[in-house]
């Protein structure tokens, strides 16, 4: 491999090894090297590896751990300084400007169970890469940002061990506090204050505050890229999304003796509400309302003793809030038959109740022209799922983009190398660009404070 | 309270704190405490006790070696030498004739999560009284019995904790081997061997054997003897019963961008498994015909992740097997019509294929004989549930009888003091005539060998 290689890829197809790339303004001098990010990818996802090709790495287990002390002694390394704040978000700080605000840019390093390499964790990684690729050319050209910059590992932004997901951006965006969050506990009854301690992530340190804007990168999960071959996508809106967790209680009794008639079963209630939210996508839209239960927790859970005790985890999604109130009344009137039919009772919870999205255009502009500067191809898209730029936009400009790949929370997710690398090369732009002030309006500098 | 009423309480009516009772061969000679029964039974119900008024003791839970340690210290203190075998099963025993067969009384210490105080714990306390009573009438009348006696404590009767149920007494009965029943692991991968390590009770005696006859007494957990007005249910059949674990094989992806058609939701899927089994009963013949769904494993059982993996615990239960036949075809029928229409695959485990079993008419006699010579009422039932006495029932002639209770696996489960006292006269009169070799006959002893 060299490091004279000028060329820009476009599109999907070929990989490029080694890139320099300038802007418009003539800014870039030092080269980046794909390869050496695509090796440190491979070396990261070796960190909760599993038999299927994926990682498991669910939010402050050893796993997290493991693989934030990997990130935490790459950052060192490259001349960033380290700083846990108090929900275990873990930030990889350069200031140039003391007491200047920082461009923030990252993801998360936490996983499904039995989650892809790349979800989240690659995020981080190319935010790494970024801001280091931005610091050899301060350092090359000698040209002072007007921001600082940070590289954020958010907590638990899956969602899957502690629940609501986004939790370590929404406590950073001041949605929640740190100990409304750290008060959460897993299935097993572990606070989150707890597991972070147990992996020595349990930080004081502050933030860093105020925000310039934040960045992230992110594999779409979706077919909307590969399908229009654009390597680039620039994501303009989240869907709404209503989250709830229903209880439905029902009677403990004797599977064997008790007269089919007298039972009061929470696990068939719970059936007949799984079937009723798939029901609503099937009839109602299904292209544009996604709806589904994917966890249920049931008591005594034991095989030979009616349910008493069931609660479920439901999700409904659109980029419409009309749809979505549709297929909230409908759905409420389906489980009141339920609740009727079964003899069970219902209490709502309402976990989630997240608006349309639209993330701030000029973020959507800079990262049009950050992609057509490098000269890669790109367009708008949604996103269903919500990540931690969506959190993060409550508080500053904020800029996601995706590069393409299909399925997700899988172990087998995927995005070819030159996807990848694209991405990270992006990502440089868009973060360049921002810390010298380009696109920011002053106005938004701050916005929380 | 005094020791000089000769009075026999008929029916669930009065409550009889005292009871002397002599059967046609006038062996009686022992006053009979029902309030010390009853006594000792809120002592024991103390431990593992819930919020709700039931108990907590799972099999080979630390709560299971608390009511163990206190049944083996009452067993020890009334002149019974403790054994523990291979599988963990207690026994309390009482030998008048070395060498000789035992008739063997006893149920269950372990419970139903959130479970009732008498399921199981009634029937241990009332042999180890009966057997007592036994013990001292040969004391004071100088008689020595045919054979010797024990009292035993089944392990893990419930299957709560470790699939399948009736452990304990198959493997006295020779239905599997300890070593098969010890390598069974709960729902958080801790083995029976290694549970029964933790408690002390991984034993390593000769169990009693050969058996001369086994006898049980139960709460009925059904309305049969309420509704009849009658006090003591002479079990003479039990339902048939196929149990299968059922896995449903889907894709994990994320429930946000997967297109809904793309989903193969394996919770989808039990759901439609769930309700199928429950239209079963409802439309072929819920009274001779109980099924259920009451245990559910799911994986990765995260709200934001499709379904993978669930697992499910299904039991048909009928007192005629071809209703259980046309029942199981037809759930396979409505199975491989989830498959097509979900998109998953599903495997089938049978964990249980119990045929309808009719206990020993002269078993059934005798227990007849016994509540008419006290003065109590009796009816023959039939058990839907699987009890100790049904997998005993394979070695030796084995006598279940039940008294009156309505709902069960239920921390509200109840019975009157007057039938538990009558269960325990009974039962009396039952092991008193077991042990000299009444009604027994002689083909029958050691029936296993």
């Amino acid at each position: 491999m060299t490091d004279d290689c000028h060329s820009v890829g476009r599109g999907g197809g070929a990989t490029r090894s080694n890139s320099s790339v300038a802007d418009s303004s003539g800014r870039r001098s030092v080269p980046f090297d794909g390869a050496e990010f695509l090796t440190d990818m491979k070396r990261m996802s070796a960190i909760g590896a599993t038999a299927g090709g994926g990682v498991q790495r669910l939010a402050a287990s050893k796993e997290d751990g493991e693989v934030r002390d990997w990130v935490a002694r790459w950052l060192r390394e490259h001349d960033f300084t380290i700083r846990v704040d108090a929900i275990g978000n873990l930030y990889g700080v350069h200031e140039w400007r003391p007491g200047a605000p920082y461009v923030v840019c990252g993801s998360h390093l936490d996983s499904q169970p039995l989650g892809g390499q790349l979800d989240g964790a690659y995020g981080v990684l190319a935010a790494a890469h970024a801001a280091d690729r931005l610091r050899r050319q301060v350092v090359a050209s000698g040209e002072t940002p007007m921001y600082n910059i940070a590289v954020a590992d958010w907590t638990n932004e899956e969602g899957a061990r502690f629940q609501p997901s986004l939790l370590g951006s929404s406590v950073y965006a001041r949605q929640m506090t740190a100990d409304e969050a750290l008060a959460l506990v897993d299935g097993d009854g572990i606070s989150l204050r707890e597991a972070l301690a147990g992996i020595g992530y349990l930080g004081s340190h502050d933030v860093p505050w105020p925000p310039a804007a934040y960045a992230e990168v992110h594999i779409e999960q979706g077919h909307g890229l590969e399908e229009a071959g654009i390597p680039i996508g620039l994501v303009s809106t989240n869907w709404a999304a209503y989250k709830y967790e229903i209880e439905v209680i029902g009677e403990q009794s004797h599977t064997g003796p008790t007269p089919m008639d007298e039972r009061k079963d929470a696990l068939l209630g719970a059936a007949h509400l799984i079937i009723a939210a798939r029901t609503l996508a099937d009839e109602l839209a299904p292209e544009v309302l996604h709806t589904s239960v994917a966890r249920v927790l049931t008591h005594p859970n034991s095989p030979n003793t009616v349910t008493s005790h069931a609660t479920l985890f439901l999700e409904l999604r659109s980029p419409d809030v009309d749809v979505l109130g549709a297929a909230e009344k409908l759905f409420f009137e389906a489980a009141d038959e339920v609740q009727r039919s079964v003899e069970v009772k219902l209490i709502y919870r309402q976990a989630t109740k997240r608006d349309v999205l639209h993330l701030d255009r000029r973020g959507v502009e800079l990262a049009r022209l950050s992609a057509e500067a490098i000269g890669l191809a790109s367009m708008e898209v949604g996103t269903v799922a919500g990540q931690d730029a969506i959190a993060v936009a409550g508080v500053t400009q904020s800029v996601l983009v995706f590069v393409p790949s299909t399925i997700g929370h899988n172990e087998r997710e995927h995005a070819s190398d030159a996807d990848l690398v694209n991405g990270v090369d992006v990502l440089t732009e868009i973060v360049t660009r921002m810390c010298h002030g380009e696109l920011i309006d002053s106005e938004e500098d701050g916005a929380a404070e």
